[in-house]
């Protein structure tokens, strides 16, 4: 009886993993996605909540319920793999978000339903693909991002023990010193806005900031650069071994060749000499 | 009668199509391009139009005939072949931009009549290399661009949801999101006028710009890095196979080298072997 | 009489470009555009020139006569020469402009008595080597800038058309509308200074604004594009060159190594053939 | 005597020398540098010096002196050795900063104390080998920074004389010029903070700024695009050689490969003529 059970279950899992992984129903899900990116966009429109509001509540409700299923589907036939992707993870925590009450202190967590769309990025394998190459980008930034992380963190404490008593607004505590100088980074009112307020009361401020742009942009900029350098490495590295393979498919052929002919021309030689040894014989006939 | 009015047609068809193509009418109409484009700037001149207002307007008109006739000629003896080249449905609407009625909504039609002005990108050939190379690179950037945009939708919705009613006038609906997000992207005031004055209701509102900052100009940065990293992929491939065609023809150059040696040596191997076969019939004697 | 006055003079003429082309002559020119820059430095300061206003004014006159003595010898001693080396016209002019009276409305021209001091770009060979670089990677920009010229000039004329009456400051002719569209690439303070504004009148200035932004700085970005990759073509392309050479060599070698190798066997066959015609003769014998 | 007074000497020295150098004791240094940089962190937050404010302070000095006492050992372990190592002079200095009398006009070198942060930098080997790449590529920037650096002066010079009278907050001496055209430089408020205001009086000052904004960043890419040429430079010259050393090895490879087949064949040939010298003597039988 187990035997049968099992094999039954074993079959009712593959059809349930077979009809999960088809291509109609990945797409019906993509469609779900889109129509639903529709209805969020819709939800911001006030004319269109007067008019059909609980249409568009209603079937937004729907389409979370289907995800939540095909979630639910996944994580039961995957089990231990659908953790260990990290874009199932990632389908996982923005169609949870979504069922989390979103009340009182968590009324953020209504703004945060539309990540859900995100789920596009994660089911069409063309842009799975771009966002790969995004994050794949990363790994090789942590190091020079570490620097970064340093050189900001000493620039933050320079600048809220000397400036938070005067500019509380910018530099009050460790936490608005970086984003001041996140600001700054991006050079956004640096000087106007930020730098020329804070040397009416300290006139040498400018070399904080002068230094603090230089150092944050040329580190960013070698971020950046680091970024097209090890694009380009990879692929001339490719064409470089394509080269030494050729080289390599010719030696071979060459020598090849040389053996061929070799082979050839110590035959004559040895026919050469069979005659030669035969030729006593006839002499001494 | 038919084949000879036929005839006489093809041939009137050939004279117009051999006008139309000829390299001074060519330059006739880029020398009348670059004349309007001067007459439309003096239209902008108060003082200029105020001294010979008549005149500028009627030389624009009769420009703009000649533009007209051109079209029609080359609508005429191209057929379909005109709306598949896409320079040639350039042409036609920026022309036809000008017949329009400019009265009433219409008034900004009046405004486009410049884009006329662009024609020298279609009929100056350096141009038209320069305007096909810049939008040559532009299909590789659409799955990125896709990215950015579903990225862009996401900010929208949330900032929308959360912001539209303390900022109606950033925020107020997705469209205007969509735009204050743009200003965003290119760093123009995001913080002192943007970014700092939401903080001020929502003093986690960093947690939003921020890291839409990040995502934003990484992505952008990503689709530039793109564009340098095919172009310079599409040279280094061009020079690897060039520099692997040379080890090819060495490689010939060598065999063919190493095939005449050898068919020489056993040319002499065999008069070596008429001379030993020879040999015997000597001794015989 | 007159050929030793003409040897005489062509002797004059030789010991002054000696004298001119001396590498201390050159240092000392250089120094003298050091000390000048200083002094022109310290002109812009109150104080300086209240203790030592004079010795400042007459010695800055004491160089820009040694100057003019330079140039008037290299003008005597080059000729036509002179003036078809680029370097040496920006001599002529940057010390020309010093010895124009500065008064009423060329007060201006004062100021400009600073270019001098660009005078060190074109006398040291190694700033001379990076202007030229600098300048070296302009006409591969020319036919690029050109379509961005006229981007440029159709952009300008609709916003002037535009906005001309409203917002005078900004677009009130063609000249003032250029400067606002170079601003607003330069991204500064383009949405909450210039768009939102203008957006207050016309609701859908944005529809100008944004596609001029995307088209200018994406043109801007191939030009910069251009740039990188005609540098690394350069030299890859001299790689790859380098390679086939090596390759060519590498044929040369084989082939020169092969043709002595078979030289050397024909030899010994050849040897053996003369071993073989004699042995008949040793028969008959 | 002496030798054994010395040999323990020496002893010392290489047990203490062991000491410093091995790996615990160099984790333990970047332990103590990272709770240093909590407490400096916590040092700018009142509310944690209010309730943990003399603990805190009392274990920055205890790190301090553990960090002297590891520089003064370093200092008598390696000598001279110590300061030709620019790392050793950067950990000097770090701490040499917090040791001095942080009162009156040095108040500011209070603030400097967290620069010892950056010793971060210098222990970690990872992080020390990405500062020495960032550093390592500033050389090779040096001669278009020189350019950069006159072009600057020159703009500088003219500022001050043309505008030091009616904007002294911007222009009013050198220094501040210099300020100001960096600020312009990075494109803030260029135009509506400082040109636009400056053009009221000097409607031709856009003949200033927008030249100076065209050069500057024109000068800052191409030392930025050096950056990257020089990155990509390096490594497929390393390709190259790379490629010809496989071309030479294949080369080699095809010799001595044609060298053993020939080698072997005229070994044939040999035998063939030691029998062929044999026959005579066994028609000579």
């Amino acid at each position: 009886m187990e035997t049968v059970a099992h094999s039954a279950s074993a079959s009712t899992h593959e059809r349930l993993r077979t009809f999960i992984e088809h291509r109609r129903v990945q797409g019906a899900i993509i469609a779900l996605i889109l129509i639903n990116a529709v209805l969020l966009g819709l939800e911001t429109w006030p004319a269109a909540m007067a008019v059909a509001g609980g249409l568009i509540v209603h079937l937004d409700r729907a389409i979370l319920a289907v995800f939540v299923v095909e979630i639910g589907l996944r994580l039961f036939l995957y089990r231990r793999a659908f953790w260990r992707d990290p874009w199932s993870v990632f389908d996982f925590v923005v169609v949870a978000i979504a069922l989390m009450p979103a009340t009182g202190q968590f009324a953020v967590l209504r703004a945060l339903r539309v990540l859900r769309v995100l789920r596009l990025l994660t089911m069409v394998p063309s842009m799975r693909r771009v966002v790969g190459a995004l994050l794949g980008a990363v790994p090789g930034l942590l190091s020079i991002g570490l620097v970064l992380l340093i050189v900001y963190y000493v620039f933050a404490v320079i600048a809220t023990n000397l400036f938070a008593a005067d500019y509380p607004q910018w530099f009050g505590h460790l936490g608005r010193s970086f984003y001041t100088l996140f600001q700054i980074m991006t050079l956004e009112s640096w000087s106007m806005g930020i730098a020329r307020p804070v040397m009416e009361n300290f006139p040498y401020a400018w070399a904080f900031f002068v230094p603090f742009i230089l150092v944050a942009t040329f580190t960013m900029l070698n971020l950046f650069i680091a970024i097209i350098v090890n694009a380009m490495q990879s692929f001339t590295e490719k064409e470089q071994q394509e080269t030494v393979a050729a080289v390599e498919q010719a030696r071979e052929h060459i020598e090849a060749d040389l053996h061929a002919e070799v082979r050839a021309m110590r035959e004559d030689i040895r026919e050469l000499r069979t005659l030669l040894s035969q030729q006593p014989a006839a002499n001494e006939k």
